[in-house]
């Protein structure tokens, strides 16, 4: 169990070798916000390249330090393509990030998600009511939840999701992270909530995308939990404070991303967090 | 018919709806501007979900409130997926927007824009050249246009599609808005211009496709004539007060999102516009 | 061999010409910067428009002035479309600037650049290791190079592509440009550097890729040489002024864009360049 000065050590570090080693992050990413993304990943030092065929991935997988797979907008050769890097980067023991956007839409979207339960990824993020379909699609948790997604944003609350999240973080031995009002990211064992961010991120399109995308940026330099929290620290630090001197969503995400680029590896650490059993 | 205070009334009612009901409006669109689309759908409140397969599409037109389809670039699983997708919008009674962007430009999309007669859209939006074209396509006024478009901008004017627009309007029972420099809005029966914009708005990529999406968010609340007229006056009202505090066609873009996202429902209402015959 | 002042003539020109024609210049390139290159193009006063299908590719290559083809993101169906419009480009003797982003990845990747030798492009834009492994892949040059791409991001000095870059420009009969601190262009004959630009090109996405739409909008109006000096001075012009007045990489990009589209034609001719041997 880490305590909360080690968390703190613990960012400072993954931000500070993230800057000083460039990692490449290969992306499998939605046509919506893959923009954000590789914008996201760079703002905050990582390389960023984005793939669609299977064996551009699988070479990506290999010789990324890390890989985000995000499942926004899917086409036909996502089926080749996505159950195959799994593969490979499991048998490369190389770090990933899953984001299950659209959970529920579509039988090719249930088969390759599905999937992945063979291969899981080292981080989730999405948010409460992704997190409860995809414990529930995995068979974790039986889901209480009356509400399945209906499209991309949520229709339950953080604290709803909590058990689902530790249910997923456990079976992957990573970490899970739901995105919301406060952020809660969890290892299963061990939880916390990460404070800050801005009412604007609901506001524009791809800021729970392209945080998935610097969770696997961080995820090359720390543990899946670490990294999950690096980088929702880095997003609520970086969203606040764009929030003061914004006139709109669009404003707000130019400096939001600015922000991200000049965030000091202490602000990051030093944003408000708070561990929970 | 609608007299001048009606329409301004219903304008302001549309207005207020949406951004009480934040409606689901899935969309079929291009990868060049799908990330506007998206935000400018958000910006007025609306939730943004992109698809390509055909079953997500489906499923989508279900779920949403109002589709919007944009055929700026197409893929060859979009004959499956939209040709598809437009029944199922019409079995389920759901408003659609279609912008036939590209008009002209190959096979694929010249069968698809045809099927589209059979199930057709709530509300077309395009530009002058695309309006004719599609009122030829469909057979319903001979053009006399010798410029077919070459490539997404216009070759035609505004008023010189008017004939064009009403026939459309009047086949589909829904609604055209035509962009300029001045937009063209009819039912077939009445119609009027609204005004304001910018000169900026042909100087980024997507203002039209934009406020296609738009139409379809309102639509979600409104008959395609008013939820048409308010998606133009909304855009014209936000562009024109961007220009005034603009640098050049980035900053303009910046700052036309963040006015669509701060404008009120009376701003939209009293921005200037033109019943006429 | 040009004289300094001639090349500021022809550069002056160059964008003269462009801001009074207007070229259709269609793009097939990659999802990530799709936006970018569009806003770029539409930026310096070409018309942009994007497509992926052979025929809509080769109806398009056929109206427009110059085409843009980017190897970025490419999908199974890039197979048939570009080699195919290589072939009608050739034909119908239109510039185009190929962009070989991503070189070295991936099976499909390297037949279609291979493909190139035969059809080839008239305009060649990449960064240093692109440009080495291009001229690698096409037998020109064998290559001292130990490192290939490995991603998007280049791992060697504009200065040690020069000799690839030469002996590409020469077998094309066209154009390198060479992206870096200071851009390295060449007809195979004759050589120089633009200066200017800014650090921040490095953390957007997308400023290598708009460039190549940038280049050929430009080759619409100018011999290929001439082209990839004007973007490349319009681009160094405008970023060295965006970075002056940015807080970081996204207000960057909003205020590049703003000023690729305010720079006067005198401005991107007086941007400093060097003729070197």
């Amino acid at each position: 169990m880490y305590k909360q000065s080690e968390i703190k050590e613990q960012i400072y570090q993954a931000v500070k070798n993230v800057r000083e080693k460039k990692p490449l992050i290969p992306s499998i990413t939605n046509t919506v916000t893959i923009n954000l993304v590789a914008n996201a990943q760079i703002a905050v030092s990582g390389s960023a390249a984005m793939v669609y065929l299977r064996d551009e991935a699988e070479s990506m997988a290999k010789l990324g330090e890390a890989m985000y797979i995000n499942m926004g907008t899917i086409f036909p050769l996502y089926e080749d393509t996505l159950i195959n890097v799994a593969r490979v980067l499991k048998d490369s023991n190389k770090p990933w990030v899953l984001d299950p956007v659209g959970i529920g839409i579509g039988e090719l979207r249930h088969k390759i998600l599905s999937s992945f339960k063979s291969n899981p990824p080292s981080i989730i993020r999405g948010n409460a009511s992704e997190i409860i379909t995809l414990a529930s699609l995995w068979a974790l948790k039986s889901s209480t939840n009356e509400n399945a997604p209906k499209g991309v944003d949520t229709v339950d609350s953080v604290d709803s999701s909590i058990e689902a999240a530790k249910a997923l973080a456990s079976f992957i031995h990573g970490a899970v992270a739901v995105s919301g009002e406060r952020d809660f990211i969890t290892d299963g064992n061990q939880s916390l909530y990460s404070y800050g961010g801005s009412h604007f991120m609901e506001k524009i399109t791809g800021a729970g995308c392209s945080l998935g995308g610097v969770c696997a940026v961080y995820a090359s330099v720390a543990n899946p939990f670490i990294a999950a929290i690096t980088a929702s620290q880095h997003y609520n630090f970086a969203a606040s404070e764009a929030e003061k001197v914004s006139k709109g969503p669009s404003s707000f995400q130019v400096r939001f991303l600015d922000n991200l680029y000049n965030a000091s590896a202490e602000d990051i650490a030093e944003n408000k967090f708070e561990l929970v059993d």
